[in-house]
């Protein structure tokens, strides 16, 4: 597999930069095959994300809780590599590949609701590059820094294009001090080229700690003077799509609530990746798609199917 | 100089538990002598804080962000002890003794407006015992963990009884977003006391992190389930005066959005300091009024006073 041309370069030693976006964001322009409002279609393209607060309902939403408990109590699975820790607590942050590890968010990632929406913007088949269960913990939750998703995958796992999106189901309540998740409308529009370049393995701090791939403060700057912070607050359940390449992080948290999502990244089947761009070896499986790359296809889950899932 | 009785133990080896308050939270009972309405006392005594936003005008906390201006620029104050810069970036996150140093932060700590209602809550004359400038940067700023600065003047300073409040007055804009001050209604009433030890010079860490007088789990669980946090947000100018033993904290600021105040603690006379209470020699006479204890004479200064300050 050899890189193909890269248009987003980044980390490569040139300056800390703002470049313009390269691809389309909504892929389809027929209004009457979007499965849901084609407003919402149009808040996406214009601020790179959007909220649906009821998609699911309160049932399913607790079945996706006892499938995240259930995981988190699962002492087999914390030695395993999917499993991130807070670098100073060592409580559990991240579970990766949670799509193909739980039964339960194996369905969830193939439910229609989502994967239909994402064939939309998208247009096409769709595969999960990327999927987590995220924990933040009360007390005692650390910050995300500013990044957008995409330079990390195109330059550590060769993605070519912006042809993906995020979906994040939220499984807490989610309000202003719990650290939520916080994005800048209208940052999709523009890439941010970082400065530096790529130390190899780099995904084994990174995970914790981003150091490299992080933007300036001039380029943040100049985002946030646009269009401002967004956050993202609300009740269990609810759905935040956004955007490859929209620029978001996460504030720390010292309250004793603490925050959990769902969190799964559809790419196009014809955005599949190439070599990394950082000319390392690629990341693990567990981190980002590249060997099993099976396209979803969407079906209608009853909620029943949800409650029987282990 | 001996140690008086200890009518709050902490950090001397037993677990951590809730205590009771054993002092006024409000000293003076006459409410025809209250300098603000007396509604407002209530809600300290019963809140543990009160947030007065329009003490001063425009134009006098310009002088103040003057003054604090100058202060970041002065390369030899970067120099002094008084100076507590980031762990990581080395940013200057407080300067001490701001009531000394800067003539205007000086004329500011005898402002009749501030005085007064020291003077009237306390019952007494009333001293400096400590003064800061906070600086949370943007992009950088740090997380202050929960703690009761009571426990702290107490233990590590010799402050026998909780009569004592801190003023804080905001430079800049607080919003949810840029780690505003967060308080738990309520705390004052109990005193939380510490498990573990006081290092001797703990203080030279515990400025930037703080690891002993840390309040457990517990104890914040069950005074966060009683009435929440509150956020102290608002303009800049708005005035937040907080009980010594009212529990609070912030969140990390990773917005580009600076926070600044200027932070007046005001101890009753019959209160000066005895020897700390954790056996180990006094903290550096910058963080804690030991010597120099002079009561504050209230003064109405003028803005012009203020706008020849330098």
């Amino acid at each position: 597999m050899k890189a193909a041309i890269d248009y987003y370069p980044s980390r490569t030693g040139q300056q800390a930069s703002l470049g313009a976006r390269q691809d389309e964001i909504v892929y389809n322009t027929n209004k009457e095959e979007s499965p849901i409002a084609y407003e919402l279609i149009e808040q996406y393209q214009e601020q790179g994300y959007l909220l649906l607060d009821t998609l699911f309902s309160a049932q399913e939403i607790e079945h996706f809780r006892k499938a995240a408990q259930r995981m988190l109590k699962d002492d087999h699975l914390k030695q395993q590599a999917e499993v991130i820790t807070e670098p100073e607590s060592g409580d559990i942050r991240s579970i990766f590949k949670v799509h193909s590890i739980s039964p339960a968010f194996k369905m969830l990632a193939s439910d229609h609701r989502l994967v239909r929406l994402a064939e939309y913007i998208l247009n096409d088949q769709v595969y999960i590059h990327q999927s987590r269960l995220n924990f933040k913990p009360g007390f005692r939750g650390k910050e995300f820094y500013w990044h957008s998703d995409f330079e990390t995958w195109h330059v550590e796992d060769g993605m070519p294009n912006m042809r993906a999106l995020s979906m994040s189901i939220t499984l807490t309540e989610n309000h202003e001090l719990n650290g939520p998740l916080m994005l800048i409308p209208g940052s999709h529009k523009d890439y941010v080229v970082c400065a530096g370049g790529t130390p190899p393995r780099h995904f084994q701090k990174s995970l914790k700690k981003q150091e490299y791939g992080v933007p300036s403060d001039e380029a943040l700057t100049e985002l946030i003077s646009r269009n401002g912070i967004t956050t993202v607050t609300g009740k269990p359940g609810s759905v935040t799509i956004f955007d490859c390449n929209t620029m978001h992080g996460s504030n720390g948290n010292i309250t004793p609530y603490p925050r959990s999502n769902v969190f799964l990244v559809y790419n196009a089947i014809s955005n599949r990746v190439v070599a990394p761009y950082c000319q390392h070896p690629p990341r693990p499986e567990y981190i980002a798609s590249r060997k099993t790359i099976t396209p979803v296809t969407a079906k209608n889950h009853r909620i029943e199917d949800y409650a029987h899932c282990r």
